[in-house]
């Protein structure tokens, strides 16, 4: 039987522990890569899908680019060199021949971008350009954890240009509600949108956006930002247009992203010690038919129904697998656990004379509640089920982050709130009161939340008058 | 207007100015590479999602794996190691600092990918291994063209693993059929399948088998292909599994890819002087709605009735695009037509009076065909004609490749044929005489067709006797 560390034994463990039972990820034999296996990518691929569906349906389209960059480009932009270049892969070496000018691997695209757009936008008519491209890029980091931070990583970069800052600005918080929704409506997970503080933006910005989601070990993990880079790419690369008004401007600009760290909040935040637990919407498996036989005779019967059974599953649309393998029931029961298949479909001799089967649901805390159910109907049963598990992996989710924010209106307080928890706390936004406090008590500032009331308080570091709040968690 | 070099003046100039004005690709400001635009990728997405179902339809599964290979791990196979160092591009520094090891951009992936299929594959029950990864790689290629030759190419590569070499050679040709099928069936290409002759051999492989297409010049493209590489690759990373009878065995592995370049087939197989002509199946629009009027009092009843077509046509699963921009039919017409959108449908004041719509198609070479039809019962119309036009761009490729194919034999009468066209030659298989005869008159030996009656030959070149015959062209 496959064995994982208990959560509340070490959660880090469990995390790593549930990749690799599940299947869905490995190290790769290059410093701080992943591999994503079959069951990994297949849960990406259907999280993209989703994702790319709701670009598509805001009037976005995709593109590619290149994954060089030249390294003058990076240096076009001040904010943005400093940030990204101690990061690189650099390429120096090009068929044989040392290059005259080293190539970047591209740790994100603003720059390439921006210079492609400065090519193809010259009137307000080529405005807003809308561009979305899946690719993977680069980022040298020293500590690497799957999904979460890995030196290579997938994900999607949006780059739109504008005619004025209202425009784009009005991009950024569409492209955050669109990040919202997905997280909530396709991953169940709830996220609080808001501002990042100044220390925390993107390098190269005027403001960074985020959604923000709370971990099964009540940890913060930074689930996708968008940004508004204002006019400092439009300037570093010459994307000007001819306006109405026959004068020519430079444009406003932005870009957001989303990355495979959306699947690490999927495992951390529904998974359980028996493995995962998936959203129905995104499991690459909804439901696991396992025969149940003693023996050849048995055997033959179960099949013919379970392949039935099988067949009208799929007939109604639903990603089914019929366990063929010669295992044992008890393994494969432990197997789809592990995966976390939202249901489970088990028939045995006595369900084939009854016409009944054994209806099993993963979402259940312990041990998965199970029902005899008729075989007719059984795909608008099973239908049903799983709107049932995704609604319910998400009320479970925001109970659990709910009760555990809390408003604290002193430093104290905010100590021992990060203690197992997220604090809301009334602060300046300074990037020497987000390093103090980080340095004091290992918790960032995450962002400060749209969705709050206005207030009167006053900053628990610097006791200045401040008008809202902003949420502190330790942070993957 | 957009301007076009006629095919019969330069071809090739022909093919850059459609994908520019076609709006398809640009290029990048890093030598030999491209940035794909909205309207060219989503052709490739839609290419890539139809071969993508024909993978999972074959039991397939798609995985990720890193874009670095270690240095170490290329040299583990000899001739593999030969045939890709020249071309490589080197990460050298990362994170600021020299590698021990430097990485490679993968040129393709079978030895990194070999090397976790030998951590994976332990009994005969993990066999066989059946995966995909859809990516980019990078190869220093020294003259390069949009889609045909590019230093970073988007494509697909499957790796599998088997237990016996029928097994992989049953792969190898199983996936030859799938990109037979994917060129005939979605890019309206007729394509000749045959096994690669010594000197063409993927570098690593005992053999390979290709799909091989004519352009609109009568030059070849190799559009695909499939390896058998033995059990080279499984030496080089030992993947090794526990047989049924006991006794550890090394496995047979295959790969198999296909590129963007099939776009570049598209372009040039269908393409006319008005621009492109895009095969229904894959087209991103496939009906483009033009709206004609001439003040705003028919402006507004010809949009209404423009709106409301534009909606049956989606609601029955059309892609269609209702131009709203302010130019003029004439525009709008030419437009379309160089993007190759295989329907249009016009809508003029007349045409609201009288319920009908002029419906014109773009595959009759020459002034498009038009047809005044009812608007009832119109999706239904276009459909049927998108049908039709993807069966007669077939028709029309295949009749133009055919027409141009000689069987020779003779070298003079080879010498002749490859002047505009294939040449089907028997020869020895022998890389002196594919050598001799590239030297001589520039045409390759693209493959040892597969569906041909045997027969007893001489070869022109060696006057040996031999049973096949191969084709000879020139290639891109």
């Amino acid at each position: 039987m496959a064995k994982i560390t208990p959560r509340s034994k070490d959660y880090s463990e469990w995390y790593l522990d549930v990749i690799r039972e599940a299947d869905m990820a490995d190290y790769a034999p290059v410093r701080g890569c992943i591999v994503v296996k079959p069951y990994g990518w297949s849960l990406y691929e259907n999280m993209r899908d989703f994702l790319d569906k709701r670009f598509k349906d805001t009037g976005h389209s995709n593109a590619a680019f290149p994954m060089f960059i030249p390294m003058s480009f990076l240096q076009k932009e001040a904010e943005h060199v400093k940030g990204f270049s101690p990061e690189l892969a650099i390429v120096t070496i090009g068929g044989g021949e040392e290059l005259e000018e080293p190539l970047a691997v591209r740790p994100t695209s603003e720059t390439i971008i921006g210079y492609m757009y400065a090519q193809w936008v010259k009137s307000y008519r080529d405005l807003p350009v809308l561009i979305n491209t899946w690719n993977s890029v680069v980022r040298w980091e020293k500590r690497t954890k799957p999904f979460l931070r890995t030196m290579e990583f997938y994900w999607q970069e949006g780059h739109t240009a504008h005619a004025t800052h209202e425009d784009s600005q009005a991009e950024v918080m569409r492209m955050l509600d669109v990040y919202e929704q997905h997280a909530l409506t396709e991953c169940a997970i709830p996220v609080i949108k808001g501002r990042k503080s100044i220390s925390e933006r993107f390098a190269g910005a005027n403001n960074t956006y985020s959604i923000e989601a709370m971990m099964g070990d009540r940890k913060a993990l930074q689930s996708g930002t968008s940004h508004d880079l204002g006019q400092n790419f439009a300037k570093a690369f010459d994307i000007k247009f001819l306006d109405r008004d026959n004068t020519e401007k430079l444009c406003w600009t932005t870009s957001w992203g989303l990355s495979w760290r959306m699947l690490g909040a999927v495992i951390m935040v529904h998974g359980d010690d028996q493995g995962l637990r998936l959203p129905p919407r995104i499991a690459p498996i909804q439901v696991a038919i396992v025969p149940i036989y003693r023996n050849d005779a048995e055997k033959s019967v179960v099949m013919e129904t379970a392949a039935r059974v099988f067949k009208t599953l799929k007939d109604a649309g639903l990603r089914v697998k019929l366990d063929d393998r010669e295992e044992t029931p008890g393994f494969k029961f432990n197997d789809w656990e592990m995966r976390g298949v939202p249901a489970r479909v088990e028939i045995g001799p006595k369900d084939v004379a009854n016409h009944s089967v054994a209806l099993a649901r993963r979402d259940v805390p312990g041990k998965p509640g199970k029902a005899f159910v008729p075989q007719d109907g059984l795909p608008e049963r099973v239908i049903a089920l799983l709107d049932e598990i995704q609604a319910g992996l998400l009320k479970q989710a925001t109970a659990f982050r709910d009760a555990n924010i809390r408003e604290v209106n002193t430093y104290d307080e905010l100590k021992a709130a990060v203690e197992d928890g997220f604090a809301l706390a009334p602060v300046v936004d300074d990037p020497e009161v987000d390093a103090k406090i980080k340095e004091e008590t290992k918790a960032t500032n995450r962002n400060f939340p749209l969705d709050q009331a206005e207030g009167e308080w006053k900053c628990i570091i610097t006791g200045k008058p401040v008008r809202e709040r902003a949420l502190f968690a330790r942070a993957y």
